[in-house]
């Protein structure tokens, strides 16, 4: 039954979202004691101008890092 | 006021989605008794391999579908 | 397999909110044809302070109406 | 810490979307007292038809605006 | 830099949900190679009457399970 | 038309919250050139148990701070 939704900035490859998706829905598993096959997850992902942290667009934040992460 | 979000995989038609939106309109227009002006839909739809259930990607549901639902 | 998320003020009976969610769901499986059992509907209700549209908080509004809606 | 999300039809340019953005974190650093570096914003933007108010689309709603707003 | 929702129905203990958290933690910073500290998870958790799945809300289903799961 | 949902723990004043969601909205305004009308926000707020972030929860993070931030 439990729905995760996971908001991020593209650049990921599908490999890693694939592994990724599967290890949230073996931590419910885990945790929460149910079946996968009620364990939905869905990845929201913003192009690099569309999402904002610090102040900064992530499309200017992988043009020159900042040390504050 | 209500806002209602619509999170599915991508493959249906834009007509099937038109549908769909008027249709929760609708519901929610008789169940509160509000005025469909104030009803907004927006679908968030995911690509095949970004979405997951049961463990398995949406693309790899759709290869090989099995009785689970 | 969609999941349908509904963002609105408290308020609403227990039985308006059911009939809406029956709606919703009917909504999805006339317009999608898909199976009933794979539509999950959930309510996320805010307080009165806890909402805002038009520059005013849903407290404010339901003090004082204004015809904007 | 907090997170924002604005859903809404495409079609601002991204001097827009960034200024909004930025804006939106100014608010939340003068509001919360919290550090910009903690405010992270994405926007969610649907295509035209998939969204609808009113029970229009809003590439209905573009094509032939009415008064309702 | 991801964020991630968690949306499920009341009645799971906080150590269920500090274990669950934890889980979908370790598989962000496994899968996507990320730092543990850029990794944020929210539970949206609903009622038992404000949620529904297959027409029936959690209330209803908790009350007579049926096989449909 | 735009929606904007912001994700936060619990703990800040009713009087920070209107003035975050008031400073939203202007934001908005500002950036979109839309009407303030137009603009809903909504808080989504947790449980200090109910979020977590670099693997601990709120109710952890405050009871023992760390320079991680």
């Amino acid at each position: 039954m439990p729905e995760v939704h996971v908001f991020m900035a593209e650049g990921k490859t599908d490999e890693q979202k694939r592994h990724m998706m599967a290890g949230i829905t073996q931590a419910l598993v885990t945790a929460l004691d149910c079946a996968a096959g009620s364990v939905t997850v869905q990845i929201i992902e913003a192009g690099l101008r569309d999402k904002m942290k610090g102040g900064r667009t992530f499309e200017e934040r992988r043009a020159s890092p900042s040390p504050r992460g």
